[in-house]
């Protein structure tokens, strides 16, 4: 039987999502719940990775089991097991040809700053910048990575073969001192919305014009973007299939 | 020269407000910001505490100092050398005569509850009941602690020799699945928001009746009341002075 789960976590206090030897990460967590329950090793399959202390409101795993619960009793299990920075908030049984990464069409990802004065109950849960950003340019930068592209100059993976994604849209979500900016895409390369972040914040400050994206972009040299923008503002918002 | 300052801080991975040896406080870390400004110790003075866990979004504290800073400056330097969950709001400079704790008038706390779906990443900041709440029955209950009364058996601490305070209000606001219950009175005990939640919370669970409220208020007794309500939802909003 394949399980299909989606499950909140929060990044703060993990070394990322995937299973580390020695440190603390979600796919380790929710493993150790899924070992209790089966009295043996179980592994589970991600729709994807996410940094230390990036967060994820809809990430997607999946598992294969030979136990037969309904969906809502899996929730219960694993739920009581896992600590309290994860949270699974629904389950499927579905087919087997379901795969979890190979079966997603596009992802969402979100990045939350805050403009406003700084509030240290949301220090993980944003990014504050310290100096006043130009939204309208880095909108205007964003629309150069609109469409299919080869993000080399936006990627600091080199396991990655293909570089060629395409991003079908970057909104800006603006209410009161929030600005979330919203990522759609057929996916997305390691470290490609922090570094399109943190290039896009440049753009912001001025220390870039909007027009040098699209340089950057044929550059195709990673040497040529920003710093990454700090983890705790990124969230994997939703994975489609 | 006296300073008051005000200051929000997320208190999950503090031992409370008061300085302690060998543990993490909030006081300790401002004393130590201090410390480094004036190459001295120097001891600040809260507008009271708070317990482990518990936020504060205006907490006040003064300290004397024989610097010349303007408050602008203050509020820099302490802020450029406290961690990222202290942050200083406010700075004045204010009459000798001022004392944070002694001056104070009133007080204002918030307890924040979350009715829907629980979120990981906002573990550290609700409190997420595992049962439903009537809330008619909690505010019903509520009625009969406003006012001026002995409130025994609403702490915990042997230490205050005076329990009569007086609560001015008890709101209960809600906004879709978040409530927030504001305590507004002239002083609080130790635990005493912590145990009326609590013991509301009973209430609007079933477990007790709202008359009861009346009953253990004229008890006096602790035993009477329910547990202590989680220190995450609750946060020292305002002291007025």
């Amino acid at each position: 039987m394949r399980i299909k789960c989606i499950v909140s976590y929060d990044g703060t206090n993990f070394y990322g999502f995937q299973r580390q030897i020695k440190t603390r990460t979600v796919q380790g967590e929710i493993e150790s719940a899924l070992k209790t329950i089966h009295n043996k090793c179980i592994t589970i399959h991600g729709s994807g990775r996410t940094d230390a202390g990036v967060h994820a409101i809809n990430q997607v795993f999946h598992f294969d089991s030979n136990l037969n619960l309904l969906a809502q009793n899996w929730k219960k299990a694993i739920n009581s097991l896992v600590p309290k920075d994860i949270y699974i908030k629904d389950v499927q049984i579905v087919d087997e040809d379901f795969h979890s990464r190979f079966s997603a069409k596009k992802k969402e990802y979100h990045y939350k700053m805050f403009l406003g004065d700084y509030d240290p109950h949301n220090c993980n849960y944003y990014y504050f910048p310290t100096y006043k950003l130009n939204l309208d340019n880095m909108i205007e930068g964003s629309k150069y990575l609109i469409g299919t592209h080869d993000f080399t100059s936006f990627c600091a993976n080199k396991e990655d073969k293909n570089k060629v994604k395409t991003i079908e849209s970057i909104d800006f979500i603006r209410k009161g001192d929030e600005v979330v900016i919203k990522f759609l895409g057929t996916g997305f390369l390691r470290y490609m919305v922090r570094i399109i972040t943190g290039t896009l914040i440049d753009v912001g400050r001025g220390k870039r014009n909007p027009e040098e994206i699209k340089e950057i972009l044929e550059q195709k040299n990673r040497l040529k973007t920003g710093t990454l923008a700090e983890p705790q503002g990124l969230y994997l918002f939703m994975v489609y299939y």
